[in-house]
């Protein structure tokens, strides 16, 4: 497809990255840019992990695992078994292959790039030519407050698999943070025809790419049309607590809650075929409502939808005469 | 094997691995400490190295690659394929399994144990219940002045294959150096019964032993008899280069080049029968000799060698009244 513009996706890990996927397969490659959630970021074993960011690249290469949801296919696990038996950690798995990724960024980023640099070589080392890039250089942390007190984001998310109810999160580091140089840029092109909000969790993924100072403001001065695909179908999460961490915020989980949340940030909302007799009341905020088939399970499915996503930006897109900016 | 007391080996890599492993077989746990180089260590992608402690620990733990000579049996290496490819250093082979031992190593440092405890834990989860101990906790590198400059001992040995004729050799960081505790306290046993020089690379793998202020003290201090096992055989190493830098520095590979090198340090050198000419020869500068196969191709020929090193030295005990401390 060629696109009348620039397409920035905000994303999060899996259910994200599989409609980068599917924008990736449509857009030119200097079309897209997709900026990805750094807040799961952590060190471990010494090493500089970027989860979110590591997900986004297997899955626009080709190369992350379908089945278990994260990492590479065909992965090896001798590392884990052998640091296992040296009594090392053992509640963050990491593969042979995969563990490649992130000793080569720790490296480079000791030599002194940025995560951005990083990023950028090692995406295109494994063949993705789209600009992938971080929210920011600089560190920021998702920390959850949860009835078992505050826990580091991969604390809560993988070693205690997000069993602890949730209160409250923040990110730690992001009013220290700056938009990352890619984001900025690409935020301020001219030719800029759509920001997309990804089917990521809105608390944990989309939250902390908000909280970097100037995102919601270079996104709103854009004057682009801005739709999020709604990660909630009927009533569940795909993938991942967003249902269960809503219902815990005391919210309903489906498509209001999303709407209400993004209220603000967003022009539309796009729902599940299963939610269609939401879109009213999600118009009633003011915010226009589409409907599509979002779960994807198949290429072609990621491909779909993000037709239908960019299609629903378009119709949204203030006429050029009329586009205000601030 | 009851061993009339404690027993010292000082230790390179492969070679010497397997005299120790060999002591390891016939002597009770607490009765050996193996003190082992670290000039060869070094930092390489973020990790802390120990190359020859890890050679001593995988052979005494049985878990040894005995084709290749280095690493784990069994080793895999889908880590430094994806390595590779995501274009990062190549040189130095990382297996996946080895690799946790790495991170184990590196992460424990980091969090502030010494060296010497890192690879007591190490080693004993991987059920080696001998002590093996690193000659210092500081940073001693071992740095091989060539034809080509000067080189860090990784990159003359791994990275250039030993290529680069040697001039000369020094241990930065070695005056800064202090024995490890394990290794002073195992000299300085009132039942020390020998200290034994495993046929490692006298240049490369015991000089730097050597080099730590208060080694050749301590040893010369404990009274007990040292006896070296001549890495050379028939004007050849088994492995590695120590013939070739003999000839490189003017020297003539052969049992009265060692002798000549640990004139002072040892009391007896223990020669293969291919060179049993030699020994007169070894005698006539002071020391005594024995004659032994010291070729270690099975694990019985390790035994085989261990008994023999430990009789020799046992021979040329001083006896108790007449043992001379300084």
């Amino acid at each position: 497809m060629r696109a009348a513009g620039h397409i920035v996706a905000l994303c999060g890990g899996v259910g994200g990255a599989k409609l980068a996927f599917g924008l990736a397969q449509v857009l030119d490659p200097q079309d897209l840019t997709v900026i990805v959630n750094t807040g799961d970021d952590f060190e471990h074993l010494g090493l500089s992990i970027s989860p979110d960011i590591d997900t986004v690249i297997y899955t626009l290469a080709g190369l992350a695992d379908r089945e278990r949801g994260w990492g590479l296919a065909g992965e090896t696990w001798a590392f884990m078994d052998q640091l296992k038996r040296l009594g090392g950690e053992r509640w963050f798995n990491l593969g042979d292959r995969d563990l490649a990724l992130h000793l080569e960024r720790t490296r480079r980023l000791a030599a002194g790039e940025s995560l951005s640099q990083v990023t950028v070589a090692l995406a295109h080392r494994l063949g993705v030519d789209c600009a992938i890039v971080p929210m920011s250089d600089q560190p920021v942390r998702t920390r959850v407050d949860t009835d078992q007190g505050e826990l580091a984001f991969q604390h809560y998310f993988v070693r205690e698999q997000c069993r602890p109810a949730v209160r409250a999160i923040r990110f730690a580091g992001a009013a220290e943070a700056h938009l990352s140089p890619a984001a900025r840029e690409a935020l301020a092109r001219a030719d800029l025809a759509a920001v997309l909000v990804c089917p990521s969790n809105p608390y944990l993924s989309i939250d902390p790419i908000l909280a970097v100072p100037g995102m919601t403001e270079a996104i709103a001065w854009s004057g682009a049309p801005v739709v999020a695909v709604c990660p909630i179908v009927g009533g569940q999460a795909i993938k991942g607590p967003s249902a269960k961490m809503m219902r815990e915020l005391g919210l309903e989980p489906g498509p209001l809650t999303v709407a209400r949340h993004y209220q603000g940030l967003i022009d539309g909302l796009l729902l599940d075929e299963i939610d269609a007799a939401s879109a009213v009341a999600v118009e009633a905020l003011g915010l226009a409502a589409a409907v599509a088939p979002t779960v994807m399970r198949s290429d072609q499915d990621r491909i779909a939808l993000a037709g239908h996503a960019l299609a629903f930006a378009e119709g949204l897109a203030t006429p050029p005469g009329r586009r205000v900016r601030a």
